[in-house]
């Protein structure tokens, strides 16, 4: 199988790009997001949400994209959106996305960054878009019979979304570089083609660590293994004492051979800014309840001020539309800006 | 092979549409429009603008758009854009396309009918789009070494294009039959799967007469052997002068085995409102050379207005700018309020 990667790789070596960003936060813009499927967990939380947060301190800009047109494919999914885009929102503002500094925006708002897709897909032939291995996965995974045109192209809307506001950083993990190799190939064909407009944006490679659900497979809020932001200190509770361990008594920190127990350490590590290594030291003899007891108190403890302030965020709807009204405005702004300079790059402006 | 056509034919019976055209022409919008390639010739004048203009001295609305997206995949004529288009808008308007009446725009131009291929994409599968004749055709015919993206997701733009605006009236050729049967299939799922918001769009199917060029081949801008709308009486006469005939001196109208002769006797009947079989039976002896006169005259005299209110309307590319800005102002206009009211019926207007 031919690799869509053409060019060196996308990401620098993260050290680097680490000192970079904190010498220079200013100089990067960052493009990220999620599909609205539903109400974010543990997995994401510590798997992009606080890196997310974490670059936003920094000084670095965030557009923050919630791809509602991935999920029209998925009838159970986009008979709720509504309702999944306003618990994005509230995950995102109760994570610490401040919407004074970051663009929170909405994919199907933002018609000049959709026109992108036209010339995008005219710098990619079938053939690149067809061994794109992440398009492979979702039609492995698709839950529909027959793949659908929107899921085909999804490596060029993807490019879109990037280089509408031209985001210079994406933060990815191992398995989404091909996408970002063909947003770094499409940018390269249109400066060449054209005028040099766009960056080849990097991928910041996050060390997302391997939580898994209470059931020991990957965490997923469909399987309902998935520890939500949202849910109450008593439902965490709830769900903790129930999560699968092993029949060993003696706790030990051991990721390869005892891995439902590992995350537990590692997610009470996350949780406490602890060595997981340390916490299964001080637990040894005392088994699996003592470890539950400490994982529940150290998340609930973690997540007790942003379960806060998300429960007040909840109450001010109007306030939530507001940031989507002003995250979307923000957005047709940049669309529209780099839609005059494609069109004038492209002779397209008559 | 099987076919995309899922539903009844898209046509109607052309006696039975032309009818109803006739006794309620408001009923109707028609969707027509070219790829700017380049100035149009007499086989586009005879195959479809000539009956562009009959509908809209009818009284049926016409939406012109100039598909500039569609033609990014060549860079021979990507490249002369702007001149292209100009053109497209000057033999438009010669020809009686009346802009007071009539919407002339760029596919460029309108975000909001771009973005509607997305949603149409997830409406339609990857081997529906393969299956598309029209498109394998273009694939054949295609100068470029790979298949775009944009190339292979062409039928759901032109249902972008048709349904932006609501036209439920759509002249076609016999080959693009399969084409616009997409266009419906898309407009019915949409309006199953969320709200009836399309209409389902008739073919008209116009009896495009089959002129030759002056080499007895397919009449086509590229092999220079069409005599274009905005060719001087001269060029006119020396083209006709050259055109192939065959060894024959007797003038008959036997289109099966005289072709090239047929085909001329066919555009001094369009241009005269003649019948062929009459002029070829006045000419008969006289030969290749008398009917080459009569044609010469014929074209001439027939395009006289025409070409006069082209020149004219050269003398004033401000007017031709003005036309080209109004147009898509109205085009945006559409299609604003349809993304609107497709955003309403998918739910995702937050």
């Amino acid at each position: 199988m031919t690799s869509v990667i053409e060019t060196a790789p996308a990401h620098r070596r993260s050290a680097e790009l680490d000192d970079l960003i904190q010498q220079h936060p200013h100089r990067f813009r960052v493009l990220t997001g999620d599909r609205p499927t539903g109400r974010l967990h543990l997995g994401h939380y510590f798997g992009t949400l606080h890196n997310r947060v974490r670059l936003q301190q920094h000084g670095v800009e965030l557009v923050v994209v919630i791809a509602d047109y991935q999920v029209l494919t998925d009838r159970d999914v986009a008979e709720h959106l509504p309702q999944h885009v306003e618990d994005l929102v509230l995950d995102y503002l109760a994570a610490g996305i401040d919407p004074q500094h970051a663009t929170i925006f909405t994919h199907s708002a933002v018609p000049a960054l959709n026109q992108l897709l036209l010339p995008f897909l005219s710098l990619v032939s079938v053939a690149e878009l067809n061994r794109n291995p992440t398009v492979k996965d979702e039609i492995t995974h698709s839950r529909q019979a027959a793949v659908s045109g929107l899921m085909f192209t999804y490596p060029a809307h993807q490019a879109a979304d990037i280089l509408f506001c031209k985001a210079n950083l994406v933060p990815v993990g191992q398995d989404q570089l091909p996408h970002l190799e063909l947003t770094r190939t499409i940018a390269r064909r249109f400066n060449d083609r054209y005028q040099p407009l766009f960056p080849q944006p990097d991928a910041l490679l996050s060390p997302a660590p391997l939580l898994l659900g209470t059931d020991g497979t990957k965490m997923s809020k469909s399987r309902g293994n998935a520890i939500l932001l949202s849910a109450t200190a008593d439902e965490t509770a709830r769900q903790i004492r129930g999560a699968k361990t092993d029949s060993q008594r003696h706790i030990t920190y051991d990721p390869h051979n005892r891995p439902e127990v590992a995350s537990l350490l590692l997610l009470a590590g996350l949780c406490t800014g602890r060595d997981p290594q340390d916490l299964a030291d001080e637990i040894g003899p005392n088994g699996a309840a003592a470890l539950k007891t400490l994982v529940t108190e150290a998340v609930n403890e973690h997540l007790a001020p942003l379960r806060a302030r998300r429960a007040d965020l909840a109450t001010d709807r109007a306030h939530l539309r507001e940031v989507l009204r002003r995250g979307n405005a923000t957005a047709n702004e940049m669309a529209e800006t780099t839609l005059t300079e494609v069109r004038e790059a492209m002779a397209t402006h008559y």
